[in-house]
């Protein structure tokens, strides 16, 4: 292998695949890049085998290519003397001793190369329907829902998000047992497979970042153990989560006791003021009380003080609802809301709340009420 | 105690005195602020007996004083709560059972106190012949300097920065006796008094931060235990540290055997290239070689690979000079500079490496070298 190429295009996808390596992976080869130069451009793959990142790099992108190959090289160095070069034309080329020279004008590193062949084989193959979605709205399906995963590995299925397609409606669930997150949206045609998959969480969170925030499409390549997601010049693997999913279907009622909107910024600033008075300890529980037209919230801790907020609201609702609940996971679920106003749905003081936008847009955050007595 | 204040009023205030407050403090009325409000506006302090703070908010600033007193409260809470609340006009009153109670529109937060009595007296009376200096001359000698400090208490005089006046001289050294930074420059007026005295690196740093990066000036009042610092509406109180900091004159020669000038930018990032194969086990140690007008710079770490660095020099040197030296150290001293061209100075492979900017201005960078064999 021996190439030229300008610092800035090989920085911009070494920037990608190094998401793939891990430097604390105990198998050496797994903290390594492949680099593979063919007839077509340059392939630049990291993988920990549960993920797996490929950038590609056209030929016409490259600026010289004196001879193809493939080298294997530790990903954290290549990564870092490339950060570090000017955005100048760099060379690349293996040389002897199973090592590669990496070299501009007044810069010389050598850099030893891993054994080509103990890197893994893994199959990046397209499946035979993928399913398209914009960039952009997937990124917003993920930032919507993976909040709300578990982080124990006690129950491995609620550590990733549970993927669902049916027909044209595609829909993302994350729980963590004691919150909920869903979102549907509809895709631009139907598929006839009925698709139920679980995707790790701290992989798709990574994906997730990787995403330009823009209109152009992903494609989802759906198998039975593993996802690949293509965009861009990019592909990245994930493997799936084994295991069934539980059916949440039923959890979200569509009936509800109370109902009422309420400014989000207001509501949001409100609960944040009184999780000041919370603790970790007490799972971070503050009381809401709903009133006439008013929500009142509160929190305290004996020994430093106590606070009182209140929310305006536009309904007016005549008893007396309380209910108390964590008001971290309160404002998680507010966090995903970008409209102006939502409606906090209420069934009971034991009963799971359950949040929407004003205007339904297929996002549901549901929270279950924590018991104060 | 009872006002009503515009919150980025008190924000701005409590953003510098919070900076007192260690909430890791074990004696529990010092992770508390004391408020003063008397007839000439409202007063705030921290303090953690090694540093305090003051600041002052002018009667005019305040939209309105009810009564007058003094509370003490804990600075965390109260920080956090005035953060969070908007830019609204915020009511603050004494209530029953010694609380405050803070509160807008829609909020209100009781917040208990602590003893009045308990908080420590704290004497911020100015000395006769206060040290007049620019806060950006100020800031730029503390940060020219500072990161030369050891952090090993086993020397507590080298925790600190030593700062010497002499007439119209002001003179900043910092050392952990591997590297030493030296800053001097001239005041605008001559002052009787020898000063000799050294200032916890730690706490300088959070007055270096504090300060805006403008020609108005600092008052420095120095006692022989402590310094206060005045600026804007601002009291910093600094306890020195006790002890001789050693004589540092001798340590920097005058002449020397050979002296190049070389590009700041070429150099820092050839040095920065090269640290990529150092590792804190040896020191982060490069070779430096020297050789008619080219500066080699090298490293290797033999599992990883070799890195070869060239920057050319405007001099031409006849003889092969080597060195080697920690890049790190290196680095933190070029950081210093801001000229475009640096003087390397030498005087042999075991002395004291010299770097100086292009135009004297004061300022002195010194590394010892590594020995490599």
């Amino acid at each position: 292998m021996n190439l030229e190429i300008k610092q800035d295009i090989l920085l911009e996808n070494l920037n990608y695949v190094i998401k793939g390596v891990s430097s604390k992976n105990i198998i050496p080869i797994l903290n390594c890049l492949k680099f593979e130069l063919n007839n077509e451009g340059l392939y630049i793959t990291s993988t920990d085998n549960e993920i797996t990142i490929k950038t590609f790099i056209e030929k016409s992108n490259i600026e010289k290519i004196n001879s193809l190959g493939e080298i294997v090289v530790s990903g954290k160095y290549i990564y870092e003397i490339i950060r570090k070069l000017p955005n100048v034309t760099i060379k690349i080329e293996e040389i002897i001793d199973n090592k590669i020279n990496i070299s501009t004008e007044n810069s010389s590193f050598n850099l030893n190369c891993n054994d080509i062949n103990e890197y893994p084989e893994i199959d990046l193959n397209d499946s035979k329907n993928p399913i398209i979605i914009s960039k952009k709205v997937f990124k917003n399906l993920i930032k919507q829902t993976s909040f709300a995963c578990s982080t124990q590995e006690n129950r491995p299925e609620f550590t990733g998000i549970n993927i669902k397609l049916n027909k044209n409606i595609l829909e993302c669930t994350a729980t963590d047992s004691y919150r909920l997150a869903k979102k549907y949206i509809e895709l631009d045609q139907d598929y006839n497979e009925n698709i139920n998959i679980i995707i790790p969480n701290k992989n798709v969170i990574e994906l997730e970042r990787m995403l330009s925030d823009n209109d152009e499409n992903l494609e989802m390549h759906i198998f039975s153990n593993k996802i690949i997601f293509k965009f861009d010049n990019i592909i990245m693997m994930i493997r799936l989560i084994n295991g069934n999913y539980p059916d949440t279907s039923k959890l979200i009622p569509d009936k509800f006791n109370i109902s009422v909107s309420v400014d989000l910024k207001n509501f949001f600033s409100a609960i944040d003021r009184a999780s000041l008075f919370t603790s970790e300890y007490d799972k971070n529980t503050i009381k809401l009380e709903l009133e006439k037209n008013i929500i009142n919230i509160s929190s305290n801790i004996p020994e430093i003080g106590h606070v009182e907020e209140k929310v305006m609201i536009d309904d007016n609702y005549k008893d007396l609802f309380k209910l108390a609940f964590s008001s971290k996971y309160m404002l998680d679920a507010l966090k995903t809301f970008e409209s102006e106003k939502i409606i906090l749905n209420f069934n009971g003081e034991e009963k799971p709340i359950i949040i929407k936008n004003i205007n339904d847009d297929g996002l549901v955050q549901l929270i279950l009420p924590v018991k104060t007595y």
